[in-house]
């Protein structure tokens, strides 16, 4: 698949999502942080040709966000574990698996988070870690970091405009 | 690109990826939140061949995502508005703002969330709506949903597997 190289472009969504590849990549992180390290667990679970895996497999290697550890030499083979980078992406995956939850299961969840001591379905939404207050205008704003550029600037300067941050009238994130 | 169809898979988050097709809409998205509606504003920020664009656009509107409204007849032009599901997907927009702003800006961050009142920059993590309570094991778990199949029991009852949630031993999401 030829595409952009989003690498190149300033806005932290576009770094991210070029770092993770394509849906296969988040895939195989959703099924290592349910605890699969090895080529056939993965290959496995997917139903994903095992060219197009080793192919993911050492792009997340490469992009730091998995380490390969031999556990066999005779004949050579090799298991996959989350980097602290790659456990960082945790967040992203528990957001899509709300999202995926709220609106695309018919038929009703097939997984959900609950809370062990009252057994309430838990609802993930994005709060500061400091002040555990969620991220919506105008209590909180999109400012220009310091390593913003012009279009960076532009972006932020469009009037009314708080970008990804809901008004405090909308269900917070 | 051919691709297997995630949209079969029982997983919310195979589901959910299914839904925003790659990386094009995940970015068009990012744009209608940051105020964009119409074709050429969409070329223009993110330098997209035109054919690929209305693909992806019309792709967007098939899933409920964006909603086309005609603001000219003649000649017909039309804008992109987000639906309440393509709102909803502002939580995953937030995680991948996050988690690219943690890791992949060498040279420093191009945008910030702030608190309007102390200036001070927001670090957004997930936590349960209800009690606000960080989503760490073993305080929640995840469990099968009314709909678990087979796949998802066994995937469940890995022991010590918590699938996305961390131990509280680990900074929170």
């Amino acid at each position: 698949m030829q595409r952009k190289d989003f690498s190149v472009m300033t806005c932290p969504i576009a770094r991210a999502l070029d770092r993770v590849g394509e849906w296969w990549s988040i895939l195989i992180l959703r099924d290592a942080f349910a605890g699969m390290t090895r080529f056939d667990e993965f290959q496995k679970s997917l139903g994903i040709a095992p060219n197009i895996l080793t192919s993911r497999l050492n792009g997340l290697v490469e992009s730091g966000m998995l380490e390969r550890h031999q556990y066999n030499a005779h004949p050579p083979r090799s298991e996959y574990r989350l980097t602290p980078k790659g456990e960082d992406f945790r967040s992203v995956l528990v957001a899509l698996f709300a999202w995926g939850n709220r609106h695309f299961m018919p038929d009703g969840a097939t997984m959900q988070i609950a809370d062990t001591q009252t057994g309430q379905i838990a609802d993930p939404i994005m709060v500061d870690r400091a002040t555990l207050r969620p991220l919506t205008a105008p209590e909180f704003t999109m400012i220009p970091g310091p390593a913003a550029d012009a279009n960076t600037l532009r972006r932020l300067a469009i009037p009314g405009r708080q970008g990804l941050l809901p008004t405090n009238q909308v269900t917070p994130l």
